[in-house]
C-alpha cells in the first residue's frame, strides 16, 4: 500500500537507496518447476547497467544479482525469489553539498515534504538505480512467458530530442548504444554528435522510447478498471521520468474518424492495429504496442535557481555522475514493466477463466 | 482482482450492464461524519448524462442516484455507501443483429475470448454507460477534497479531431455542449457544424480532453510504483476510449532540454509548471495537469469488416443510438477518475505519513 | 482496505444496515459460464432468514434476493454480480431509547470512539443482519465448488450452554430449529426446554457451532500467511459473536504427544484427521474440520450497569426481538464462510499452479 | 497474493527456507523518523532464536540481522525496510533420508501436491524458523506502538501438555527456558523434568501460549470482514502448529449466560474482560487477551506409518533436530504476530478516522 509492491498476483516488492548497502526485490507468485538461475537473470541486468558507454552515467555497478530463496536444485519452488544486488560504487560524498537544498526537476522537494527526510545520496529511493531490480524480476516473467506462450518483447529509442530515428529492425537496438532500431550508421553518428555536443553543454534531453510485445495470449486484462492498458499506463508512466504513456495509435486518435480506426477482422485477422493489441482493456493476441515521453535528465551542470529547505534562494548545479538522456537506458526498463503486467495479467485470467472454452 | 475495484484505501466496487435492470457501486473507506446526500451526487451524474445535445447519444436516461447505505441523519457514517442507479431505457432488442458478429473496435471480440460469453447488450459491461458509478462515487471524494484542502477540479475539450480549442477558461466548458473551455461563438459554431458534417456521413472523430486539480495538498503519492502520476495514468487510460496519457509538459518533453524542462523554485514557488504538479511521484503543491487523447467511437454507421464467432466474414454497420465523439462527455468522467485518485493517495498519505511535521 | 471486502480473487463487497433501506453485496471474480438464478441463491438464505421458529427473533424478513448483474441468459458472465435485499421490518424506532447508551457487550462504544457516529438502528452495521449478504454470496461459490470438486458443506450446533449435543449425523441439523446434528427426540426436547427457560429468564446463552467441507482438492491454501487454516480462523473469528476458532484436534492438541497427533498415512489415505484436513496451511483433501465457540447474544432484558456518551452511569435493559442464541442461526452462516475461503484459495491455487502435474 | 506478505498498510513480506543462504524480510509503510538501528531488533530475535536451552533445538544460528534499506542517519525514511538474516547453520544432509517420504504431520505431503516440488531442506519454507523475519519486523511496529500510545506486549506458556501453570506475573516468563509466567521453583522444576522425559521417549507434546496486549487505543479494527478478533485470530492460526485461537473468555463462552459474559461499564471503565479487548471487532482500549493451541511437534524419533511419493508404505522416524515441544519457543513469535496486527491497524484507522474527534 505504500507503493513499493508491483502487481498482484506476480508480485515484485523492491528495497533499498541508490547509495545504501543493496538493492533488491522479492518475487511473489512466481509458478514452481521453471528452471531458473542467475545466469537467466543477469542478461537483462547487464543490458540496463551504467557505464556501458560514455554517453550514460559513469558510474561502475557490476550488478552482479544473487538468488536468496525460492529456487532448489535449479527450479522455482512456488516460494519467494529474492534478488539480492550489492551497491559497489555509492558516493555518498558527491551529494554533500546539495543536503539542504531541492535540485529542480527532482524529488528532493517532494520527499522533503512528505516523509520530513531529506535522503541526499543521488537521490536514494527515488534514484533510476532501483528499476534495476525490477528488471531482474521481469527476466523470470520473460522467461516464464516465452516458455508458455511464446511471448517475446522488443523495444528502442525513436525519438532523441528533435531527432526522430527511422525504423529497421527491433534487432539493430542491440548493436548501438542508444537502443536505436537501426543499423543505418548516418544516424547512429549523428546521435553520437548530438549526445557529445549536450555534454559539452552541461545539459540534458528527452527520448521516446517504444516497446512491443508479440505472442501475447487474447483475453489478458481485467476490466473495468485493470484494464491491460490501464495497467500498462501505470507501469510506464511510474517509470523514472516517463511523462507521457501511448497504446496502439495513440494521441495520434485524436484526428482519426472511426471509419478509419477501428481495425477490421478478417479471416486471416487484425487487419491494422491502431488498438495496440488491446480492445475494451484486454488482449486482442496482436503486437502490443506501447510509446512513451522521457523528460530529460534534471541533474545538469547548468544552473537553475531554486531554494533550501528554510526557503531562501540558492543556485543549484548539479556535479557528479549522470545520464544526459534518461532515455538511453530506458529500453531495458520499458520492456520490463511490460513483461511484469503481462505475467501479472497470465495468472490472474486463469484464476477466473481456466476452464473457458470458446471452440 | 477481477478489476472492478478501484482504489485501495478509498475504493469504488462497481457493477452492472448497460441494458441490465440496475448499476451502481460500494464506496469503502469514506471517512465519517461528511454531510451527504442524494443532492451532493446527483449534479455531476446530471453532467454525463446521455441525451443533453443533439451532439450525443439520444439515450434517454434519468441517471437518478439511490444511496442505500452509509449515510445516517445526513452524515457519513465511516461504513460503506452503496449508490443504486436503475437502467430506465435499455433495448436489448437494437442489438440484436450483432449477437454473433465481432463490432471493430469494440470490446466483443475479446470479451468473448476471455469469458465465453458474448453479452450483446450494448457492449454489456465494457459500455461508457459503466461510469455512470464512478461519476456518483468522485462527487464524495470532490467534496471531501473540497472541505478538507478546498480542491477544485476542472476540464474539458481542448481538440476536436484536427480542431484545436484554443482556452479562454474552464469556467466555460459548462457553457456549451462540448466542454470547450472557450466563449468563441465562432468556436462553438465550427465545432456544431463539423459534428452535424460527421453525423450525416455515420462516422465518429476523436478528442483531446484536459484535466487539472487545484489546491491539491504537496506530499501526495506512493514511490515507487503507485506514483500519483502512475496511478493517474492508470485512471485515464482505463477510461473508454483513452489510447494515449499525458502529465505536465507530456509528448513536448521529448524535445525539451533539461535547462528548460525542470521547473525552477523561488520563493514565491515554482516558476512553471512542466512537472505538471508532480514530482518523483509525489505532488508539489502546484496544479495537477492532465491530458488524454480519446479515440474515435467504434459505432459507426460505415459499413466496415469483421467475422462472426465461427470465423466468416461479415460487413459490420452499427445503428441504434451512439455518441459519434465519446470525448465530448468524458470530461466529467476524467475529472471523476482524478478526484478519485487523490482521494485515495489523500488518505493512503495520512496513513503512513500522519505524524509529518517539515516546518 | 476499510474491511468492508471479503475473499481476495473471489470477492464479496457488501453493503448495509439493519435498519436502513436495503442489504447486499457485489460479488466479484465469479468465473464465467456457471448457470445462476436467484433459486440457486434463496435456499440458503432462508436457512438463515430470522422469524422461523420460536427460538430466534421474531423479525420478519423474506430476505429475498435480487440479482443486479454478471449473469445474462441464466449464465455468469464473469463481471460482477451485485445483490439486492430489501430490509422490509425494519423498526428504527425500537432502538429509540438506546441512542445516547452503550450497550453492554454491544458495538455502541467502539464505534463510538471509532467513528464519532452512534447509528441506533438495531446495531447498525454490527448487526448480524449483515450475514445475509454473505450468505448469498455462498451459494454461488458453494455451487462452483460442487460442481468442480463434488465439494459439499455441513455443519451444525454441538453444545447449547453446558450441554453437549451427541453427534449422529449432519443430515438430522436440517430437521430440527437448533441445527443439532440428532434425531434424538429427548435431546431436541432438552434443548427447546432449555431454550424457554432462558427466555423466560430474559437471558442469553453461547453455543458451539461445527462445520465440515468434504471432496475439497489437496493444495489448496497459500503460506506462509494466507494459510488455508489461518484464513478460516479469520473468517470465523470475524462473524458475530465468535471467540474461538479450533482446525482438527484444536484445543485438545494441547495435551496430545506427537505420537498420538501426526495423523499416519497409508495407501488407503490418511488414518485420522488430528490435522481437520490442513498441513502446513495447505488442504491434505481429508474433511475440513472447524469449530467455533459463540457467546451469548448482549441483547437482553436482564439490567447491566453502563454508561452513556458523557460518561454518565445508566442501567440498559434491551427490549426489542433478539436472537436468545445467536448460536442457533449460525450455522448456515459458518458454512457460508468456509465456502468462501475455499471458493477464493481454489482462484488463487490455479492462478500460479495451473500447470503443476504431481503423477 | 501467494501469502508472504502480511499486513496491508504495514506490511511484511518474507523469503528464505530454512536452509536456503539467507531469510528476511521487507516492512513497508513505516512511518517516517522513527529512531531504529539493528540493536532495536535484534533483542527480539534473541528471544525466539533456537539453542538457548536443552529444551528446544541444538541449531545454532545467531540470527544476526542486518538492515540493507530504509533508514538514514538513524531514523526511518518512510521507504521499504529490508531486513537480511544469513542462515549459517543448514545442514542439507541431514535430511537426505526423507527426501522420497511424506513425515507425518508435517508439510511434506501437501507442498508436494500443491507445487509438484519435494524441498526437504528441514521443512524448506514451511519450517518455523521463517518466522525470525516476522519477529524482526514485529520488533519496528513494538517500537513504534510503545513511542504513540505506550503499547506493550506480553506473553508465556500456560500450559504444557496436561500441566496447567500457574500465572504469577509476564514478568517471570524471561526468567525460565519456557517462558512460564511464574517464579515456583516447583513448577519450573516440574517442566524440566517433564521436557527431559519426553526427550528420552523421542516423542513431543502440545501447549498453550497466551499473549496480551495494554495500552491499545480504543478504535483499531476494521468492521465487517477485518474485524480486529478476525485479523488476530488470522495472525495466530497463521503460525506453525497452532490448532487454535480465542479471543477473551474464548471457549468459556459457550457455557456463559449473557448476564455474565458482558462487560459492565462504569464511570472507571470496563468491570470485567470476557470480550478480550474487543467489541464489534473494535478495540475497547482494554488489555486485548489471546490465547491458542500449539500442537504436538510432527518431528519425533518414534516411528510412524507414511508413503513415499509413489504411494508405498514406509515407516518414518525422524532424527536431526528438533524442539521437542514448539510452543516453548511460540511466545515472542505470537507477541510479534499481535503487534504487527496492531500497528497495521493502526495506520487504518487513521487513514479513514484521523478527523474524528468524540469528546
Amino acid at each position: 500500500m505504500s507503493g513499493n509492491t508491483f502487481g498482484s498476483l506476480f508480485t515484485v516488492t523492491t528495497f533499498g537507496e541508490s547509495h545504501g548497502p543493496a538493492i533488491g526485490c522479492i518475487v511473489d507468485g512466481c509458478p514452481p518447476g521453471l528452471e531458473l538461475s542467475e545466469a537467466d537473470i543477469q542478461p537483462e541486468l547487464d543490458r540496463r547497467k551504467p557505464g556501458t558507454s560514455r554517453h550514460v552515467t559513469q558510474r561502475q555497478e557490476a550488478d552482479r544479482v544473487e538468488i536468496l530463496s525460492g529456487v532448489y536444485e535449479g527450479k522455482t519452488t512456488g516460494t519467494p525469489i529474492a534478488l539480492l544486488i550489492r551497491n559497489e560504487d555509492q558516493r555518498s560524498k558527491d551529494y554533500g553539498n546539495i543536503v539542504e537544498t531541492f535540485r529542480p526537476g527532482h524529488a528532493d522537494f517532494t520527499y522533503w515534504n512528505k516523509y520530513g527526510i531529506r535522503d541526499p545520496r543521488g537521490g536514494g529511493r527515488s534514484s533510476a538505480r532501483l528499476t534495476a531490480p525490477v528488471v531482474g524480476a521481469a527476466a523470470i516473467a520473460k522467461k516464464w512467458l516465452f516458455q508458455k506462450f511464446g511471448t517475446t518483447f522488443h523495444g528502442g529509442m525513436t525519438q532523441l530530442g528533435e531527432i526522430v530515428i527511422p525504423f529497421s529492425s527491433w534487432d539493430f537496438a542491440a548493436q548501438n548504444p542508444f537502443f536505436a532500431p537501426t543499423n543505418d550508421a548516418d544516424v547512429i553518428a549523428n546521435l553520437e554528435s548530438y549526445m557529445d555536443n549536450l555534454r559539452k553543454d552541461g545539459d540534458s534531453i528527452g527520448a521516446r522510447i517504444d516497446v512491443v510485445a508479440n505472442n501475447v495470449p487474447v483475453g489478458l486484462g481485467e476490466p473495468i478498471y485493470d484494464k491491460l492498458d490501464a495497467e500498462i499506463a501505470y507501469a510506464m508512466m511510474g517509470i523514472n521520468a516517463v511523462k507521457g504513456v501511448e497504446i496502439g495509435a495513440g494521441f495520434a486518435s485524436i484526428a482519426q474518424r472511426g471509419s478509419e480506426h477501428g481495425d477490421e477482422i478478417t479471416a486471416e485477422g487484425f487487419q491494422s492495429n491502431n488498438s495496440g493489441g488491446i480492445l475494451g482493456g484486454i488482449s486482442t493476441g496482436q503486437e502490443i504496442r506501447v510509446s512513451m515521453a522521457i523528460k530529460p535528465t534534471s541533474s545538469i551542470r547548468t544552473p537553475k535557481r531554486s531554494i533550501d529547505k528554510l526557503g531562501n534562494p540558492v543556485m543549484v548545479e548539479t556535479f557528479g555522475r549522470h545520464d544526459p538522456c534518461v532515455g538511453i537506458r530506458a529500453t531495458p526498463i520499458a520492456e520490463a514493466m511490460l513483461a511484469l503486467v503481462l505475467m501479472d495479467h497470465a495468472l490472474r485470467h486463469r484464476a477466473q477463466c481456466a476452464d473457458v472454452k470458446v471452440d
